[in-house]
């Protein structure tokens, strides 16, 4: 597994005053990636959009239903001492390999106290999680499909190894921006740059917001604004 | 394409103060289609429902996600000309046709406001929308399947050709009636009788809740009264 | 069909005080069934989450979407009737067999209020309900995948026949506790133990708790608690 990469503390403080659809506009800016790549899929949803953003760096992990045994607990304890390494705040990232998404929880407020105080901030799955009143009250981020009640016999397995999550490839050290629009993943390498993308995103986006309210809006004057047409 | 139509003031201010149900069970009563025709299906879910009643005629548009090139601009102006010549209140109604909506949202704050400037009141689609926050605020309708982060590489065509949203024909100039739980078509034929019908509607249920409230309730009685065995 | 059967006050009173995740660890300690075995699944999602929990025993129903004929009233009617024979409080559990369930809503006001005099508290479907909003007001439970606007042409069949609910086989008599985490069924044959076994499930909770959030924590320490690896 690669190690997950720790945030700059200023580069945290600044993308969590930012929203997550303008984080997505300005890394298209950037052209690192295509334009339909680098975010998780609406099927995963913020379970709790009333906490604003999350920004933490992926930590992965695979997630499934052991059917007739006993479920293993190797991975269980393999991803919390992975989590303990990481300096966070870090999300955890929960791949459901169970093929019956509806019929299993990969956490309640147990695994999510225990996340918290190893400087875990959230989850993130393509399956379901419980507890949601008890983990809204802590602050926590849950990005899911749906609840379940049950845990079933969840067992973990394949700490730190990349997932696909509706559509995304996922890897440890990601790091992932998320709140009631979704989430998007940040590359490394955007880091130098996105202050400055994004200045010019919510510059542009006033601009268009100021006139498109404005007393001298006229759809052919946005057109040219926009460029259309010229 | 064919011409969206105008609302009448007095129609648009009446259907306003209706919830949707009762539309919908208004029209069951006027006979003018099936009773499993005229209404969008459940995968489309209200995104504000505190907004109550949405009420006004659609201008319909195909949304896809282009591969491989840019995405093209024509449509996405198309579209707002076409709104600018409608009187409104307008409701654009965009059928995914990406194949893939979990990964692509088709408008957001900018084109929100554009909307709501060229005579929108909502949005609705069989895929994704974003900037929920924003667009809440401003109490323009969204009912969507979900909201995602990105607007990937959206495309927009077909400005005012009928569209499938799960499992309705739409037609720009149908008036559309939506609220928490869903929305309906209002044919322009039951205009004229959709008052009375209403009335009706009220009246029957006003009745049947009184007395499914009241002392003299027996289940018996409530089979009588709704003419059931007689 | 089965006849409901009746829960002893005081179990429901006990039931109600304890949360659905809290209920369904319980069962799974007293190992009276495989451990993803004995709920719904989670796709079926609480609407209501403000009432907490909901407790009841089922009376099951099939519903469908008539096609080309008008609707039989015969399932309606003995629904009623069976629901007036138990003693309560009942929760109606309604099976979609239409295939479209985004197409159809099986229930709303009025069938609400007639169902609360008859002793039902709640109604879960794989399917879908409308009227939210009046539902809401009166505290009556709501557990479906979405609304819908219109009840089609929907029928009622089956009353009393076992369903399956994402998942899960529903049959009528059983005891249903849900709340914002989904739908757990306890078993006639727990109610003895039930308390003993929640008092378990909550002492060692609470122990983990302190100690997660305590000054003595380390992982290495809970994994000792947890007795992994000893």
């Amino acid at each position: 597994m690669s190690s997950p990469q720790d945030l700059d503390p200023s580069d945290l403080a600044y993308l969590g005053g930012i929203d997550s659809p303008t984080v997505a506009n300005a890394l298209e800016r950037l052209k690192l990636r295509d334009r339909s790549d680098g975010y998780v899929g609406g099927s995963v949803q913020c379970a709790f959009p009333e906490l604003g953003p999350m920004v933490g760096t992926a930590l992965t992990v695979t997630a499934d239903n052991a059917v007739g045994r006993p479920a293993r607990q190797d991975g269980y304890w393999e991803l919390w001492n992975a989590l303990e390494q990481t300096t966070g705040p870090t999300v955890i990232v929960m791949k459901d390999a169970s093929g019956t998404p509806t019929r299993v929880a990969y956490a309640g407020e147990i695994m999510v106290t225990l996340a918290r105080r190893l400087g875990a901030i959230g989850m993130v799955t393509d399956g379901a999680l419980r507890d949601v009143d008890e983990v809204r009250a802590k602050g926590f981020h849950y990005f899911m499909r749906y609840p379940v009640v049950s845990h079933a016999n969840f067992e973990l397995s394949k700490v730190g190894d990349p997932v696909h999550i509706d559509g995304q490839v996922v890897r440890t050290g990601d790091i992932l921006h998320g709140d009631a629009n979704g989430i998007v993943i940040v590359p490394n390498e955007s880091l130098r740059d996105i202050r400055e993308a994004v200045d010019a995103i919510q510059t542009a986006e006033r601009r268009d917001l100021d006139y498109l309210e404005g007393p001298e809006f006229t759809l052919q004057g946005y057109q040219r604004m926009r460029g259309y047409g010229s």
